[in-house]
C-alpha cells in the first residue's frame, strides 16, 4: 500500500469512528430524555435521580468526540465535503451535550413536581417527549445517511412541538388560576415542556447542519442560498 | 514577498477579519439583550417590537462568520493553536446566535407581560441582565486577548446568575400564590429570568472554549485534563 493511500484509509477509519461515537452520544442523550419523561409520568423518583446524577458518561463522550474531530482536522487537513462533515460533527456534539443537560433539567423539575400531588394526568408532555426523541433519532439518521429529505422532515416537526408547548402552557395556566395550590407544581410542568421544546430545537439545529453538510446550502434563518466564499 | 509568506500573511489577515466580525456579532447580541431588558423595565412596547422583528443583521452575520471560518479551514489547513482558534470561533458564533434568539424570546415574553398591570418593580431581572451582558463582554475580551484568567472569572460569575434566577422564582411564586391575577404576567417574568440564565450559560460556554483554545486544557464537565489524542 502506498503511503498516500494509507493516510486516506486511516482518515476514513478515523472519520467512521467519529461518526460511530456520535451515534452512541445521540443514543445516550435520547435515552436520558426518555428515562426522565418516563420517570416523571410513572412518578419514579429513583429513575429521576439516576438522570440527575448520571451524566458522567455523556460528558466524557462529549470531550472525546471533540478531541477526535480536532485530531482529524489537525492530522488530515480535509477539504470540502469531509471538512463540512467534521465541522458538522463538532456542532452536533455540542447540541447532543446540551440535550443531555436538558434531560438533567427535566429530571430536576420532575423531582420537585413529585413532591406535590399530581396536577393532572400527563398526556401532552410525554407526547412532546416522544416527538422530540423521534426528531433526535431522525436528525442523526439524516447525518449518517446524508439524507437531506429526512433532515427537512425534522425541521418540519418543530412546529408540532411548539404548538404542543403552547397548549401545555394554556392548560396549566387554567389549573393555576382555578386552584393556587397547583401553582408550584404546574410551574415545574411548564418548565419541563420548555426543556422539551429546546431539545426539539437542538434536533432542528442538527437537521440544519446536515443540510448544510450535504448540499453546502444554508437553510438557517430562511437563507436558502449557497454560502458566500 | 515569497509565496509562502504571502499565504501566511493572507491567513493572518483573514483570521483577524474573522475575529473582528465575531466582536461585531457579540456587540449586536449584547445590544439586543440590553434593549430587550430596558424595554421591559421601561414598559416600552416599540423597543420590544424592534427586537422581535430585527434579527436579520445578526442572522446574516452568523452565516457570514461560519463561512469565513470554513474558508479559513479549507484554504489554509491551519494546525494546533490556529486550528483551535477557528474551531472556537465557530462555537462562539453559535453561542452568540442563540443569545440573539434569546433576546427575541425575552422581548416576546416582555410583550405579553406589558399587556397586564405590573406585578412588581423589576430589580433582580435587570440585575441579572447586567451580569449576563458583562459576562458576554468579558468572554469575548478573553477570546480576543487569549486571557484565561478573565475567562475563568466569567465561569465564576455564572453562580451569581443562577442564584438570582432562584431568588426571582421564589419571589414571583409568592406573588402568584397571594394573587392569582398575577399568575400569567409573573410566569412571563419567570421565563425572562430563565432566558437570562441561558444567556449567562452561553457566556460560560464561550469562557470554556477560550480556556481550551489557549491552553488545550478542557475545563468542561470539571475535566481539567489535557485532551486525549
Amino acid at each position: 500500500m502506498e503511503p498516500a493511500e494509507r493516510i486516506v484509509r486511516h482518515f476514513q477509519e478515523d472519520l467512521n469512528a467519529l461518526q460511530k461515537r456520535l451515534i452512541e452520544m445521540a443514543g445516550l442523550a435520547e435515552e436520558r430524555v426518555r428515562v426522565a419523561i418516563e420517570g416523571l409520568v410513572a412518578r419514579d423518583v429513583s429513575a429521576l435521580d439516576r438522570i440527575t446524577t448520571g451524566d458522567l458518561p455523556i460528558n466524557e463522550l462529549h470531550i472525546e468526540i471533540d478531541n477526535r474531530a480536532f485530531t482529524l482536522l489537525a492530522l488530515h487537513q480535509p477539504m470540502a465535503a469531509d471538512l463540512r462533515t467534521i465541522v458538522a460533527a463538532v456542532k452536533i456534539n455540542t447540541d447532543l451535550e446540551r440535550v443531555g443537560d436538558l434531560a438533567v433539567n427535566i429530571a430536576e423539575a420532575g423531582r420537585r413536581y413529585l413532591a406535590h400531588p399530581p396536577v393532572k394526568p400527563l398526556i401532552d408532555i410525554p407526547r412532546m417527549g416522544d416527538i422530540a426523541q423521534q426528531m433526535l433519532r431522525s436528525a442523526l439518521d439524516a447525518f449518517i445517511r446524508r439524507d437531506t429529505a429526512l433532515a427537512q422532515r425534522v425541521l418540519d416537526e418543530d412546529d408540532r412541538v411548539d404548538s404542543l408547548k403552547d397548549q401545555v402552557f394554556r392548560e396549566l395556566l387554567t389549573y393555576m388560576l382555578q386552584d393556587p395550590s397547583t401553582i408550584a407544581p404546574a410551574l415545574d410542568l411548564v418548565l419541563v415542556s420548555r426543556h422539551l421544546e429546546r431539545i426539539a430545537d437542538h434536533a432542528t439545529n442538527i437537521g440544519e447542519d446536515v443540510i448544510f453538510m450535504v448540499s453546502a446550502r444554508d437553510v438557517r434563518h430562511g437563507a436558502a442560498t449557497l454560502p458566500r466564499k
